[in-house]
């Protein structure tokens, strides 16, 4: 039942640099990717859309695909707000563009209302047009479900609240769903009734999970995730990224820490896990500060042993 | 097939603490003790018979065991590394007495060898007339099987040899095997292998799990334990005990990210998870750092935001 194969959404560069405080020059964004690539990842969410004077960190998104080399094999996405967004992305020369496009609904009302000011439904509806003017252009288009597990306002959230967004999402065309748990707070067991709420809607290989480590829960509801076929996952090198809703908390799931796990379990991934240490290492020092992921603190702390002595 | 209850087994006071490289009072190690039972744990090690020459921050292990308070159901335990550490605890006044000891052995050849200097065969047969006397005394007899998943030395570690090590352990008169993830490599599947060889010598209710978070997998391994039936596991309150082989990685799972787990999966433990984050709050103000745990950094950042802000 577990799949020998998967495919990592590496959202370091996007979802990750959004929640750091520091703001990153291009040209090191521009070399994570690299190092991500050379890395192995073979999906990278390398760009956001939204309202440069909401999120500065994602100002630079046109420059950002601009400057990354791009492998056959690899794919880009960026996250898209809304229509002004979707524009922002065609308004691009055809080789900057990215091959896939990321729109949200979240699964909490609550959190709808506070995050974007509507409620599900109309979020949904407004992104229709965004759907179809994007797939017109060739783009794939995902959509991520926030809130999926749980919501900082309402609490638990039920997995039919997860069917219903993933079948209005179908119901616009989107061609993937994530199940995100933004806060964190999923077990393995409502993992799988929330992904189980999604795979009625779309089929195995577009359903993904996307799990944040604030509770230490992410490795765990993936394996949960992988018991039931699911082969797509979302992880930020380094861990990067923390939690909006609490600061000093974690947030997305390390992608070395995934990895790691997917070796262990015989499980390809196509990443070396060294050359993602590397990477993870080099956006810390870009940040100035250790990485979140416990992989990447112990190879560190392993190559640091290792080092001969400095002379005295 | 995954219990409905689960006993925790908090190996903080000792496991963590001894890794610590801060000394910890006798009186905070009994606070902590009484912070742990007042969360609802009912089985807490609070004491290592070692020499005090190796471990000199387990030297008080008889002090600390007349100073806690010693509540009905409230099993303590004690590792015995040999006779004259079975001598010292059995010098101790009967109601003084841990209920239990802890002895080990490691399921690598290498390591055992540089770890105690003698062969795994020998460590077992050594361990016998330890166990014999410690049961003719009324003691009950945990057997840990230590580096199960992997060894420092040796690296992965086939799941026959844990089978090999239970099976001494069974023949020695060990009453209960721990399969201990020393430095937590283990991941699910592996996991598995690991806990089936020593269930074919031990009943499900006398093997437990033991697995450090060195590289994130521990919360996995748990639960790919429980979906076995595994009901008993040890972890360590605020991730106390960094890694040995690894100066700067993670040591311990944190006894509140597995009560997270167990809470979100509807698993009784008996533990009440805020209580237990005031303890790790405690003991991490004592060794003057934050808990390693996801679990009480989220829930602290949270109690902090929540707070109001102090007259400027």
């Amino acid at each position: 039942m577990i799949p020998s194969k998967v495919s990592l959404v590496d959202v370091g560069p996007r979802d990750g640099l959004q929640n750091e405080a520091a703001q990153v020059s291009t040209a090191h964004k521009i070399e994570l990717v690299r190092r991500l690539q050379a890395a192995g990842l073979r999906a990278i969410e390398v760009a956001s859309f939204v309202s440069a004077k909401w999120v500065p960190q994602m100002a630079d998104g046109a420059q950002v695909l601009r400057g990354i080399a791009r492998p056959a094999g690899v794919v880009h996405g960026a996250l898209v707000p809304n229509l002004k967004g979707l524009q922002a992305v065609l308004a691009l020369p055809l080789h900057e563009r990215p091959a896939e496009i990321v729109v949200f609904g979240a699964a909490s009302e609550a959190f709808s209302r506070r995050n974007i000011n509507c409620g599900i439904d109309e979020s949904i509806e407004r992104f229709a047009p965004v759907v179809q003017a994007a797939r017109a252009a060739g783009l794939k288009v995902r959509g991520s479900i926030s809130c999926a597990l749980g919501c900082p306002y309402e609490g638990e959230i039920a997995p039919e609240r997860v069917g219903r967004v993933a079948q209005a999402m179908r119901g616009i065309g989107v061609q993937h769903v994530g199940v995100a748990d933004t806060i964190g707070v999923g077990t393995p067991r409502r993992v799988q009734a929330a992904m189980e709420a999604a795979l009625a809607h779309f089929p195995l290989a577009e359903v993904s999970g996307h799990f944040h480590d604030t509770y230490g829960q992410a490795l765990a509801n993936v394996y949960a995730s992988l018991e039931m076929g699911v082969q797509v996952f979302d992880a930020s090198v380094g861990g990067l990224g923390g939690c909006p809703y609490a600061k000093g908390a974690t947030g997305n799931v390390a992608t070395e820490d995934l990895v790691f796990m997917l070796d262990g379990l015989g499980i390809e991934s196509g990443v070396d896990l060294d050359a993602l240490v590397d990477a993870a290492a080099f956006i810390g020092g870009v940040l100035g500060r250790k990485p979140i992921s416990r992989v990447s603190n112990a190879v560190l702390a392993k190559r640091r042993a290792a080092e001969p002595a400095a002379a005295a």
